[in-house]
C-alpha cells in the first residue's frame, strides 16, 4: 500500500517497507472477526446518528453498505487484499469504495484500539457460548454413561494401584464434576468479557457526544467498560479465557489418560470403537487410541497459549502497545482446539464398549476391600490406627499364603483379632464394599442415582 | 522412622530408605498448615462423637489433646521431627503420645487424601481473604492518588509514544479497575475453594456413618464436595488461585514498569522516596527503583508456579497420585510473593512525589492534541477520515516548521481547511483536551469524581 | 477415506469417523515437509536396491516417480487431498497411483515413525542453517553499527537509571555477543539434530538387511541414531531448537525494548525510519515503533511453543505416542517467527538515525562520572569503600547546590578530601570516562576496535 | 540497617523502609554461595596486589581475613544478619570488622553486578560437575540393567499398545541415550557458563589497571567474558542450565511413567523394593510407587523454573536490572531437584525386581510379531504394502477365531498367501523376532552387546 492510501499516512514521508507490511499484518487470522467488526460498526453508526454526530441518511448509507459487505464476505465474493493490515481496515476501505466519502464518517469517535477490543469481546462471548454447549454435551455424555454403568464395579485407583472398588458410574460423575466446574469458571469469566469497550477511542475517550450505553444495548452488552485507559490495554479476558480452556484440556487429558490405560491389552477394561482409533503403517494388528492421545497432547498447545499471553502482558507500560496484537492467535487456537477436542471426546466416549466382567473381577483383586475389613473392626470398637495395623498384618499373611481375603477362614481371621465374625465375608465382597460407601459423595449406587436426578433437574 | 512406627507399615518388610524419607517428606513446608490440620481434626472428632462412631469421652480427650498441641506449636514448644512425613502425621503422632491409644481413633473415616485437601482448602480460604484485604488497601491507595491527582495533567501513551493528554487521576483509576477485576476473580475462585472435602476418605467415601455436613458447619464451609473420587484428585482450586495471582502480578508488573520509566532521568515525572529505593555499591549517585524492579521480576516467579501446577496435573490418571504433593510449594510461594508485593507496592506508591509541572509541560508536546483538532473539524462536518488526513498534513507542516499546534497562526490553519476558527486555539490546549473527553469512561475530571464517589459508596 | 484404502486398514471393520479424520490429520501443516519426505524416500529406495531388498529396476521406477511428484508439487500441479492423513501418506499414495504396485515396495523396512523423524530432522537442519544466516546478518548489522558509532557517547543504564557513560559501539557489541552465543547454541544443537533416524522402523528396527549408514551418506548425515526405541520417541531436538529460538527472541525483545525507549519523545536518542514504523488511525501525529513492539510481543509466542513441547513430552510412556504429532506446529511457528523477526530487526536497525548530540549531553547528566571520581581517589590511595562514601556525600552536596561535578570548584572538592587536584576535572569528563575503561571488555574505544578486528577475522 | 551503614548510603537522606529491606534481601537463599564469593574475592585481592593497585600487605591481610571468614562459616561460627542484603555484603562487612579499614579496599575495581555473576558462574560450574556425576551414575545403572536384562524379552509399546517384542536391555539403553544426550547438552552449556565475568564492574569496565586474565587463571576459567555491558546483564547461562535440567526431568518423568505402569497390578512386569515405595494411611494392602510419582511431579517444578527465568528476562532494557536477582531461587531449586531426583532414581532402579516370565509371555500376545510375518513375505518378494494388507487380514481372521499366529495352521496361512512355508512358525516366535532386528540400532541382543562394549570403552 502506498503511504498515500494508509489511513494513517498523513505525515509519513516514506512508504512502509513491504516486509514490514507483512510482518505487522493480521488480516490472515483476524478476518474471522468480520461479522463482529461489521455488527459493531453498524451499532456505532446507528449511535452516531442517534446522537446527531452524523445524519440519519449518512448512518443509513453506512449501515446498508456494511450489510452488503457482510453478505459479500459470507457468500465468498469479498476479496481480501494483503495490503489491508487487518479486518477492520479491510472493511472500512471496502465501505468507502462502496458508498463513497460518507464511509469516512464511520470512524468518528472511535479508534482501532477500542474497535479491536469490541470485535474480540464479541467473538469471545460467542465462543464461550459455543464451548458451553460443547461442555454441556460432554457432561450429558458422562451422565449418560453414569446411568448406564451405575452398577458396574471397577477398581478405584490411587497411585495407579488398585485401592478400593468403586462404581463406574461414580467414576464418570467425578469427571462430570470437573467439567461442571469448568462451565462455572467459563460463566464467571463471561461476566468480565461481556463489557462494551467502544468509545474508549485511542485511550482517553472522545470529545464527541457519543452514547456508549446506546451501543451496548444494541449489541446486548449488560454494561460498558469503566475506564478508557484500562479498556484499550486490558487483555485480562484473553488470559482468563485461555486459562479456563487450559483447565478444560487438563481435565480431558486425565480422562484420555484413563481411556488409554484402560484400553491397553493389560487393563482391557474397554474398547474404543474402530471409528475413533487408527492403525499402524507397519504393524497390522495395532489399534491405537490416537484420538485420546491427540487430545492429551493438545493440552500442551493450550498451555502454550497461556504462556504466550501471560508473557506478552508482563511488564507492558500503559496503555496500548502493538505487542497486544499477538493476543489473537493464541486465543483463536486455544478456542478451536478445545471445541474440537470436546466434540470428539464426547463422540469417542459414546462409542466405548466396556468389559464389565473383567472390571469386576479386577476390582476384587489386590486386597481392595481391606479398608472395609478395617472399618468392620472399627465398628466393633477397635481404634482405627490399630485396626489398620491388624489388617496390614492380615494382608501380609494372605500374600504369603497366596490367598485372597475371601479365601482364608474365619479362624485365621480371628488369629488377628477376636472381633471378627462370620459376617466379615459379606463385608469384604466388592458389591458390599461399594454400596456401603453411602456417606455424602461416596461411591454407593444410591448416591449415583441421587446425583443423576439432581442433574436432570438442572 | 522404622517400618514398625510408620502408620502404614503393617505389611512392609523393608524399612524405608532414608534418602527416600527425605525425598518424600513435606513437613518442612507443610508445617505452616498446622492450625488448619488441627481445626479440621477437632471438627472431625466432634462429628465422630455426634454420630456415635466414637464416644463423647474419646472425642473430648482428642479435642483437648489437639488443642494442647496447637498451643505447643504456637508457643514454640513443639518439636518437629524429620521422621514425620508431613504435618498431618506429626500432629497425629503427637496426639497419640499425649493422650494414648484413643488418639488412634481420630483417623476413623478419613484418609490423608481428604485430610490434606481439607487443610489446603482452609489455608487457601484464609489466604484469599488476606490477599483480598491487601488488594483493597492497594485499591484505596490508588483511589487516594486519583483524588489527589484528579486535575494533574500527564501525557497518555500508546506504543510508549505520547498520544493524548490524560489526567493522572484517570491513570490511577485504570489500575484501580485492574485490581478490582482481580478481587472479583479471587472472589469467584473462593466459591470453588470453599467446599468441604473431608469424608471422601481415600477415594470412595467410607462405610462408617459420618456426617459431612456437620463438619462443614463447624468449619464454616457453605457446602461439601460432591464426588469422593473428584475430591481427592481435584487441584483445580490450586491452579485457579495461582492463575488469579499471576494476573495480579502482571498488573503490578505493568504499574511498576510505568513507575520505573517515570522515575528515569529522561521522564522525571516522579520520585520514589529514598525508603523505597536503594543505592549502588560502585556508583554513589544512583537511586534505583529496586522495589518496582523486584515486583516486576517476581511476576516470573508466579508465572512459573502456574506452569508448575499445570504441568503436574496434565495427563494424571485418576485419582490421587503422589505427584499432587508437589502442589503446595508453588501455591505457598505464589501466595507469599503476592502478599508481600501488594503490601510493598502500596507503601511505595504512598511515598511517591510527582513532578506535576513537568508532566503537564510534556503532555502538551508531541502534537498530543492533534486528535482534538481532528474532532474539531468533525464537529464542523468534515468526515473523520478526511479530518484525520488534514491534521496529519498539518502536523507534518508543523514539524517541518519546528512549531507546535499553538504556535501556528489561524491563517496557517485555514490553509489546511477553511472550517478552522479562532476557537481552535482553545480546543488544542491540554486542559481543554482532557476535560472535553466526557464520554463515559473518558478522562475528564468530572468522570474521575463520579467514579471516586461510586468507589466510596461500595 | 474408506477403510479399504487406509494403508493400515486391513483389520478394521468400521470406517474412520470423518471428524476423527479431520482431528488426526496433519497434512495442512506438514505438507511443508514434502521436499524432505521425498528426498528421504529417494535415499531409502536407493538403499533398498543397493542391499538387494528390491531390484534396481524397482528402485529406479520409485525414484523417478518420486522426482516427478516433487516437480508436481513445486510447480503447483499436485492436489493435496484432505483424506490423506499427512504428507507422507499423500506422497506414497501418489507414487502408487503414478507407478503402480511397485510403489508399495517403498515402505519396506521403515515405518511412519522413523519416516516422520527423518523429515523433521532434515527440515530442522535446513532451518537451523537459514537461521544461522539470519543471525549472521544481524550480527553484521550490529558490528556495522558498532564501527559507525565507535566514538558516540551514550548513557549506560542500570536499573534504567543513568549509571556511567559508555560508547554506543560498545553497546551494540554487547548485543553482538548475545547473538553470537545464540549462534553457538544453535550449532551445538545441530549436532544432536543431525543424526539419521531411518531404519528404527516402528520402534525395534527391522529384520530386513537394510544399511542405515548408506542412507545417512546419501543424505549427508554424519551419523545414525543409536537406539531404535529412543529414535522414534525422541523429540529432544524439537525442544532444544525451540529453546534456542526462545533465547534469540528474548535477546531481540531486550534490544527492541531499548529501541522503543530510545525512540520515545523523552529519550529521543534515535529515530526509526518511517518505513519501519506505523501511524495511528486516530492520532495523526503518532509514529509508532510497531515492528519493535511486535518482535517483543512475539517472544511470548516462542515461549509458548516451548511450554507446548515440554508439556507434550512430560510423562509420556515409551515409545511413540500420537501426542508427538503435536510437535510440529510449535516448531514450525517458532522457526517462522524467529526468521521473520531476525530479518526485519536487521532491516530496522539499518535505518535508524541517531541523535548523537543528545546522547552525549545526556551521558554527562546524573553525576554519571561519579565512579571515575571515586576511582581517582582510589588511585590516590583511598580505600574504595571510603572513596565511595566521600563521593556519595559530594554528589549529595552537588544535588543540594543544583550543580554538576564540573560546576563545583576544586576548593569544594577538597572540602570532601584533600587528595583532589586540578586533574579531577579531566577525569570526570565523559570522553575521559569512557576511554579510561580500558580493562578487557571495558567500553574504551580501543577495545571496540580490537573486537571489531577480531570479528572481521572470523 | 541505618542508612549510615549501608555501603551505598552516602547520598541517601531517608533510611530504607524495613519491609523494603526484607523484600529486597537475598541473604536467606544466596548464602549458599559463600564459598564462591570468598574464593572469588581472594583471587580478586591477589590480582589487585599483582597489579600494584593495593599493596602485598593489604592483599595478604584481606586474603587471610577472607580465609578466616570461610572457616567461620564452614564451622558454623558465622552469624548471618538479616540486615545484610546478600552474602556479598555480609562477607565484606565481616571482613572490615575483622581486619579494619583495609578491608574496604577489596571492592576496588569491581561492583556487585560482576561479583554476583562470578559467584553464580562458579556455583553453576560446580553444580554442573556434580550433576554430570549423578547422570553418569544413572547411566551406569541403566547400562548395568541392560547387561543384566540383555536377553529378557518384553513387549515394546507404541500408543501404549503392544507393538513388537523388544529386549529389556534395549529398552534401558534407550534411556541411556537420552541421559547421554543430556550430559552432552550440559557439557555444551558449561562452555558458556565457564567464562570469568569479574572486571565488568557496574557495566562499563573500570579505569583501574586490573588484569582479568590473572583472576581467570587463579579461578581456572578458560576465558574471560568479552563485553562488560553484556556481562552484567547476561543470564543466558541460568536459562540454559535450567532448560537442560528440564529435559533431564522430562526424561526421568518418562522412565518413571513406565515404572509406575509396569508396577501396576495389571502390567506386573516389575516390583519396586519396599524401601522405595510407601504405604497408605487407610488402605493397608497398598504399596505405592511414590518415588517415581514424585519425580514425575517434580518435572513441573523445573518446567516452572524455566518459565520463571524466561519471563524475567523478556523485554528487560540494558543492562543490569534488579529483576535479575530473581534468577537465583529458580536456579537453586532446579539444581537441587534434579540432583536429588537423579540419585534416588538410580537407587530405585537398582532395587527393582523383574517378572521376566510374565514380560515374555505378554510380549507374545497381541499379534506382536505380525510385522515379522509381513517382512517374511517381503523377503519372498511381496511388496510391503501388499504384505501389510495380507497380514492385516490374517490378524483379523485370528482374532475372529480367537487364536494366535502360532495356533493357526500352515494351510490357513497359505489361504492368505501361497508364499508362506513351514519356517513362518520360527519367524513369528518372540525370540526370533527380537534377534532378527539386527539392523544398526535395532533391538537384537548382539546390538545390545556391541553398545555395552562401546560404553565400557568410553
Amino acid at each position: 500500500m502506498s503511504k498515500k492510501t494508509k489511513p494513517w499516512g498523513g505525515r509519513f514521508r516514506e512508504a512502509t517497507n513491504e516486509q514490514v507490511e507483512r510482518f505487522t499484518a493480521s488480516l490472515h487470522y483476524d478476518r474471522r472477526l468480520f461479522r463482529y467488526d461489521i455488527d459493531g460498526s453498524i451499532a456505532h453508526a446507528k449511535m452516531l446518528a442517534h446522537q446527531d454526530i452524523i445524519t440519519q441518511e449518512e448512518s443509513g448509507a453506512i449501515v446498508k453498505g456494511l450489510k452488503g459487505i457482510l453478505k459479500d464476505i459470507e457468500e465468498g465474493r469479498f476479496t481480501f487484499s494483503d495490503e489491508d493490515e487487518d479486518i477492520h481496515m479491510a472493511v472500512e476501505k471496502a465501505l468507502i469504495e462502496k458508498i463513497g466519502e460518507v464511509g469516512g464518517k464511520l470512524h468518528t469517535g472511535r479508534s482501532r484500539n477500542d474497535q479491536v477490543a469490541l470485535s474480540v469481546r464479541m467473538y469471545a462471548r460467542e465462543e464461550i457460548r459455543q464451548i458451553g454447549v460443547a461442555l454441556e454435551r460432554l457432561k450429558n455424555t458422562l451422565a449418560g454413561l453414569a446411568r448406564a454403568e451405575k452398577s458396574t464395579i471397577v477398581p478405584g485407583y490411587t497411585h495407579l494401584q488398585k485401592a478400593q472398588p468403586v462404581l463406574l458410574g461414580h467414576y464418570f460423575l467425578a469427571y462430570w464434576e470437573m467439567f461442571h466446574r469448568d462451565a462455572d469458571r467459563l460463566n464467571d469469566c463471561l461476566h468480565r468479557v461481556n463489557r462494551m469497550p467502544l468509545g474508549a477511542a485511542a485511550l482517553a475517550g472522545t470529545s464527541l457526544p457519543i452514547d456508549r450505553s446506546f451501543v451496548a444495548r444494541l449489541l446486548r452488552f449488560p454494561q460498558v467498560t469503566a475506564n478508557s485507559m484500562d479498556t484499550v490495554s486490558d487483555r485480562d479476558y484473553v488470559a482468563e479465557i485461555i486459562f479456563v480452556l487450559a483447565l478444560i484440556m487438563m481435565h480431558m487429558s486425565r480422562l484420555c489418560e484413563d481411556m488409554i490405560l484402560w484400553s491397553t491389552d493389560e487393563f482391557r477394561y474397554l474398547e474404543i470403537s474402530d471409528a475413533f482409533t487408527t492403525g499402524s503403517s507397519i504393524m497390522p494388528q495395532k489399534k491405537n487410541p490416537d484420538v485420546a492421545e491427540l487430545i492429551r497432547g493438545k493440552t500442551g498447545r493450550v498451555y502454550g497459549a497461556l504462556t504466550t499471553i501471560l508473557t506478552i502482558l508482563k511488564g507492558l507500560p500503559m496503555t496500548y502497545n502493538r505487542d497486544l496484537q499477538e493476543d489473537k492467535e493464541p486465543l483463536f487456537d486455544a478456542i478451536d482446539t478445545v471445541k474440537a477436542s470436546l466434540d470428539i471426546l464426547a463422540g469417542m466416549l459414546e462409542g466405548v464398549t466396556f468389559n464389565r466382567d473383567r472390571m469386576k473381577a479386577e476390582a476384587g483383586l489386590g486386597y481392595s476391600t481391606a479398608t472395609d475389613a478395617a472399618e468392620y473392626l472399627v465398628r466393633r470398637g477397635v481404634p482405627f490406627r490399630e485396626a489398620h495395623g491388624i489388617i496390614g498384618r492380615l494382608v501380609a499373611y494372605c500374600i504369603g499364603a497366596k490367598r485372597t481375603l475371601s479365601e482364608i477362614t474365619l479362624e485365621e481371621y480371628r488369629r488377628f483379632h477376636p472381633a471378627f465374625d462370620e459376617d466379615i465375608f459379606l463385608v469384604i465382597s466388592v458389591e458390599s464394599s461399594v454400596n456401603a460407601r453411602e456417606s455424602a459423595g461416596g461411591t454407593a449406587e444410591k448416591n449415583i442415582l441421587k446425583k443423576l436426578s439432581e442433574i436432570e433437574e438442572i
